[in-house]
């Protein structure tokens, strides 16, 4: 049994966390924290967990946190993650980031993107990226694992095969991602308020997402050489999911069955990634930690269609998925 | 040709007001004010009005609204249109009032249900409720109207015929109503950011809501006696529409036929309530001016269910209409 | 270890029962049928079951089924359903039959509403009704339940407080329901065809929707005495959740607190009712077996508001409820 | 005034045109046909026309159509269209043709595509497209206008300037859609199923969609080269609106604003395009004839946005577009 405590509770990805964690039967919840005045119970911010989680939201230091939980899922904003993630590592405890705070190794790739000085540069380069299909080993017994973001693991599990195995061009990337509006978080604003989305769909930071530099980090460590890619991400008016669509250049004359069959036996022993032949709907993993994929070859360029669901396999599912190899319990276990 | 002033345009009634005068021959838009900084072009604030409207947004005082426009059409919120009206009539305006501060008729109740001490007391009981299918005498030609609420409209037209023929017991009246969620207004909210609302269904202000005081008062002198509803209002996830379901007592056994025929009469010279058979659906007159009306009797309660766009019927196109009336052009221009 | 087959199995609920039970650790799934032709698996039919269920649709007999599963759960429609459920009684199978066929306690009423002769005549007031809440002793080790319509569950679980304790009158019941479209099922019809019924609200069945004989035998069981309901149907646009609140005139002057304080006496140890305070949105109990009920009193009259998700508590959580408590397992197993 | 004929009125195009010519002072509506069996009254088929249009749907042969309208509106599937339109033509009438019949020039293109020997070979390659911002010569006086598809129209327009000034490779383009369910028409499957297709995002016909050839063919014509595109169509949970996001090679270094400055050169003059700085959303067209389109350089690769209302610019809108040049009315009337 680990004892639990969760950072910046009051958002979707901490309600999608604290839903999986109350099925795992190793996890106990022990603090749920916010800055909330007046220490609400958590069920009065969200109701679905009446009756499900009796605790209040505490405004608690890093120490404080330590003192009582084995391992710290922070889903506190960037910025914030990064002043207090060092002080939870000194006080002992495990942490699972989900934001983009130890996700890049580079504190000047961080600062161009993210306009802010990041507050522990020192350990950036050395935390593993919590994508369990491709850094498994390093996440196992790991003290701190960035979380991914949502886009990034869908590109990045499509990618990273053709990539591995040399096939398409690592400058020649299109990124075509959709989204569900849960990703844009649980803040109001004009963007997200129901009747300016809802029946919309729209392209927002063409060219400046911030989860850019973060697909091209780690598909450039995947390609092992340097990969540039062209993102746009597209709000569509659902709650959650995120299909992506990629276009690349093979490096020679490639058939879709062979494409095909790279991508399947890549992904031959992982629990999560289902690779299939037909187009997948976002709707098909809805609600799971499953990402689908499939690969198609039209006039001669290769494409990838992902799907995963933004609040689990792209974000609290991976975290629970990095937290059983982080504290050695089975993989799969609650998800 | 009439000139135009919107105050408080960066809502969605003003935004559907603009749409539907644009095609009105006989108006013409010459100023939209609103309190944002900057004076930015209403189209950047309603994007879809690109190329169709060049108008900045102006903080302008009721004089220079006044000096512009011989029409006013006020968006603003209850109270602040209070606090303007009385100027905009004293310098010659005439005026359509969104807000809900002309409707009712007794500054008491006003105060009890909107917590505020009315700006213009004096006033109340001599506005006109511009709701033409009660009163259109009233409205043509004069200088203020009240333009009705939404929910109360999709009530009020489908129970004034019941009541003005003393067809159903005017204390056992139950209103349930679904509304889209523009009725909410513009301003993000926690309740109307899209992830929440949603993919939910709610009910919200119960037995408090704003408009029970408004449907009861035109009712009651539509009854020519007191009428009291319940009024459940509901929260869908559409943008537009709302769907009313009303329940009632029949005075003595009543043939649903019978109660058809006595609705259908009512309404024959109306142009814009359709009486139907079937049972619509909000989608009908979505877009357009209708409001559809049908009957059922149901173990000897008499039910109607009917439909309307909550931001044209219930809102801009009323406005509109009420417009055309007050100035002799032909109701149903533009509409 | 009980082994499984589910009668059916391309719908919706079939759907949601495979995932519930492929959580459970006490079940196993054995068959699967249709009469599908060409015996496809069943992740073909229903993608999200890919890697998760490894079972062909199978054309099989009432005995070919009974002797190869100790429970069977029916998915089939209404007049089928009466027609293999006697075999698989005969042949030793328990079973938990989702159609209306074995809920009404009168072949008369059964084939006024449904247009048929029943099949199975003489079963008919001796099956047990799947409320655990209102009949868990007759449920525990019973060999066939009814399992509930997701409309009365919604409406009987609101008001069978109120009739059990005599605080209304049994014959003013207003039962007004809204529902998302999986409730419709999984056949393409124009009313379900998204361009149809998205961003619309409309009302079906109004006065003679089959839910209604159900609610009433099941009240008037509750309450001791002859209970109607005039049933109200909505379909809004989202795909799971039921919301119903009903309207009904008390025996006598009720504060709100009473009436609350009532309920939630009744379903202090229930496991899957949450008798809350706020208004429950149906977003609140989505994915859940939870039924989550508030009361209010609004000029006199007794109002209670009901949400739960129609395809798990309304549907195939409460058929595994059922099940756990058919064969000893924990009632919350799975759920 | 000019009298029309709807042929197909039955599906979601055909609305939209009666909505508009509803508002058209120059056209009469005098025959909707359908094979639709009793022929009913077009408003029971579209609940929306109650009290808009008073006409019954008839199975009328192409001479009884032409003897009774000067313009003949073709909303039949392709191959029905090319089986009626020459008759329509020897008779007299005018059409405008929205399948797929008369867009492709080599019949055996269409075959491929299609999967249909074209009835009427001996036309193709003579019938104008009808997309005035390219043709409106050649559409002025025209006896026969192909209606274009929605997709090809939301890319065509897009790529067209950057075309015909030689800007971009033209082998290089991917053209990236996302569509709402109206698109693929009236007729329920699985696949517009509401509780299949809400929620979703999903791709379909990667690479062999039927909009392909259309959308080279034009480009081709525009570019004076042969043009090769990838095209991805993708559907997401909206009524209405097409988002297209393309990706193209540019021959040489071309910053944003330059891109910008042709586009914006390019359709100085048009009524229905409108070239903006912000990424448009689709509900800023939505129920409009616009086409909003932006240009984004990124990493060197040239990017548009363009979004339109599918049943309006690309279909119902475009025709009523082309039928106000080809009888002379103003070509924005009623738009």
């Amino acid at each position: 049994m680990t004892r639990i405590a969760i950072l910046g509770a009051t958002g979707y990805t901490a309600l999608e966390l604290i839903k999986i964690l109350l099925r795992h039967g190793e996890a106990e919840i022990v603090a749920v924290t916010s800055r909330q005045e007046g220490q609400p119970p958590i069920a009065m911010i969200h109701p679905s967990l009446n009756g499900r989680l009796d605790l209040r939201l505490e405004d608690l230091s890093p120490s404080e946190v330590a003192a009582r939980a084995q391992c710290v899922f922070s889903c506190l904003p960037h910025g914030a993650s990064a002043s207090v993630v060092p002080h939870l590592l000194e006080s002992g405890a495990r942490v699972v980031d989900f934001s983009a705070d130890y996700r890049l190794n580079d504190p000047e790739v961080y600062s161009q993107w993210y306009g802010l000085k990041h507050a522990d540069p020192g350990r950036l380069g050395k935390v593993v990226y919590g994508l369990p299909e491709l850094f498994r080993k390093e996440i196992t017994g790991s003290q701190l694992v960035a979380n991914p973001g949502c886009y990034p693991t869908s590109a990045i599990l499509a990618l990273a095969p053709l990539l591995k195995n040399g096939l398409i061009d690592p400058l020649s990337i299109i990124v075509d991602s959709k989204s569900g509006v849960s990703g844009a978080g649980r803040t109001p604003k004009l963007t997200t308020h129901y009747p300016e989305c809802n029946e919309s769909i729209s392209a927002y930071n063409v060219g400046r997402h911030r989860h850019t530099p973060e697909i091209e980090q780690i598909l450039s460590i995947a390609a092992g050489t340097t990969v540039e890619v062209i993102f746009t991400p597209q709000m569509v008016p659902l709650d959650r999911g995120i299909l992506t669509t990629t276009y690349s250049q093979p490096i020679k004359v490639l058939s879709e069955d062979y494409v095909m069959q790279v991508v399947r036996d890549f992904y031959e022993a992982e629990p999560f990634v289902r690779v299939v032949d037909h187009l997948p709907g976002t709707k098909d993993s809805l609600g799971t930690n499953f990402c689908d994929i499939t690969v198609r070859v039209v006039r001669g360029r290769v494409l990838t269609i992902s799907c995963l669901d933004n609040l689990i396999k792209g974000a609290s599912g991976a975290a629970v998925q990095n937290f059983n190899l982080m504290f050695g319990y089975a993989e799969t276990t609650a998800l």
